[in-house]
């Protein structure tokens, strides 16, 4: 297929043992990507959520990359012992985000590594290898979930959404679109982070789809209204029994949804080791982040607030999960 | 009781033939009063929403207030004809609020007077005793409105509320706090207008009271984490039927206190001449004011919104009304 790609369906890409991370809180004013030479770096571009969602999955394996080209002249074990430092770090930047589930394959390789008791080259290559693999895979299943997702909209379907889906949701709308289905989008603007104005209604805008924002509060009105045929979102983290973790007001939107009786799917990731959505850890972010933005101060300096960064959206409100495998 | 009024009880004031109108628009930052010497002025504070929600109803008695010291030495048949202007210019400043209802008994006293064939100096006396006694009415009906929501609050009740209801939680809070009863509030923050932080959160932290904001997507969550006790809410218009407009939001979050069963109480106006809230009209103001904030563009320029500024809650979702009058 011919298509533009949204900057967000792949917002890192590693060059000479650097990553580059798109800054997302610079957009969409202006598509800049910051460099990252150390997992100091990474940890920090993944804290002050430079990146996310898709972003967090991606940088995970680039920073294995990145460590792999800077100590290829290390030995095995000394490599293996910088690989673990590297996952624990990495697994410590966000708590709701399960990057256990990408550091874990990633070390089970290296285990293996060094357990076949292979040299250093050897080892680097075939982690390289693994790594690139398992990244390909995803791709592919990203370009298959999204075929999923759009075999469920209709011709003229309008799709609510909150939040973003890093490039899936304009991806899904141009395979709608070779089928001859024209669909629209809602875009709750998803405060304070306003990632569904910023972000989804930049990267639906930038590859040609008709896209509207509402304030996260219109959400009952324009169900009401009529407007809204299905809710697509995106999910951090999905537990065993079907429940997940979302962007703060996910879970608002799945039950108005069902009170208006509109179809509510979710894309999910493959689920974590959480058995309910009770045991995910839900990032309590600073009031500051809420309660400021770009300089403006909305409430006066002595009153605080209180910022999830996510809710958890119980399995019986989800009318499909979208897999990713 | 010798309590601080939150200066948005009583937010605007006439002196001098001039209107005094607190911009609300300029809270928390610093507190301004612009100067309103014609009702062309008065209209425009209305209109980019300086002042709103019971200032809308104050400044409708001070507008006449001021046309009739402004035409003390006119023909009482001139001065009726310019009222029924004013009455008109005003009724056209927004669509949701239901001016009418307050330009009505004024205009009725006024065809009174002409009736009664008064001199302009007993018209004008006639008139500004009525005003001044239908204002002091419904000064005295607020404090007797706050003082019913304290009686239903019971001590360490978590109030959550929307918007702003002009100074009177503020007041319940003091009544509760002279009954012994503590209470604290969790207010939304309120997009795109930020009542919610800049208004509500401002006049609590004024008066003294607990208070935590939240993004307006985050009801849910606070809901389902057992923080919320009740709900109280203001109303911009209220049908015969017994369902009401106000804020954007307000509908949102009485589905989600109907899903988790806390009491959801609106202090309403008297009822207007809609029957439901179907007959209301929405005013759907331009998507800049939703897109954009003190010169910060949160989406694309090219990216459009869709702001409705009310919604309207039914009245099944209602646990208890609790009238002015």
């Amino acid at each position: 297929m011919s298509m533009i790609e949204s900057p967000l369906f792949w917002p890192i890409t590693l060059k000479n043992s650097t990553i580059y991370v798109l800054d997302e809180t610079r957009l969409p004013e202006e598509m800049v990507y910051i460099k990252c030479k150390t997992i100091k770096e990474v940890v920090r571009v993944i804290k002050e959520m430079k990146t996310r969602a898709f972003g967090q999955v991606l940088i995970v394996f680039y920073a294995f990359l990145m460590v792999l080209e800077k100590n290829k002249n290390s030995s095995p074990e000394k490599l293996f012992i910088i690989l673990r430092e590297t996952a624990k770090n990495l697994e410590n930047a966000r708590p709701t985000f399960p990057f256990k589930d990408f550091t874990r394959p990633v070390m089970g390789w290296a285990q293996e590594a060094i357990n076949m008791k292979l040299d250093i080259k050897s080892m680097k290559s075939m982690l390289e290898k693994r790594i690139n693999g398992y990244v390909s895979t995803i791709k592919n299943a990203r370009y298959a979930r999204a075929t999923k997702a759009a075999a469920l909209v209709k011709n003229n379907d309008c799709i609510l959404t909150h939040c973003n889906v890093s490039g899936e949701l304009p991806l899904m709308a141009q395979i709608c679109k070779k089928q001859g289905k024209n669909i629209k989008f809602i875009a709750t603007e998803t405060r304070p982070y306003f990632q569904g104005s910023r972000l989804t209604a930049w990267e639906l805008n930038y590859t040609g789809f008709d896209v509207t924002v509402i304030a996260d509060n219109t959400v009952a009105k324009v169900m009401q209204e009529g407007r809204v045929d299905k809710v697509i979102v995106g999910a951090d983290c999905l537990a065993k029994n079907g429940d997940f973790a979302n962007k703060i007001g996910t879970f608002n939107i799945a039950i108005l949804a069902n009170k208006f009786k509109i179809p509510f799917y979710v894309l999910v990731p493959p689920a974590s080791n959480y058995k309910t959505g009770k045991d995910i850890p839900i990032e309590i972010r600073p009031d500051k982040e809420l309660l400021e933005y770009k300089g403006i101060r909305f409430a006066p300096k002595n009153v605080k607030g209180y910022y999830p960064a996510f809710d958890v959206t119980p399995n019986e409100l989800v009318t499909k999960h979208i897999a990713l495998f």
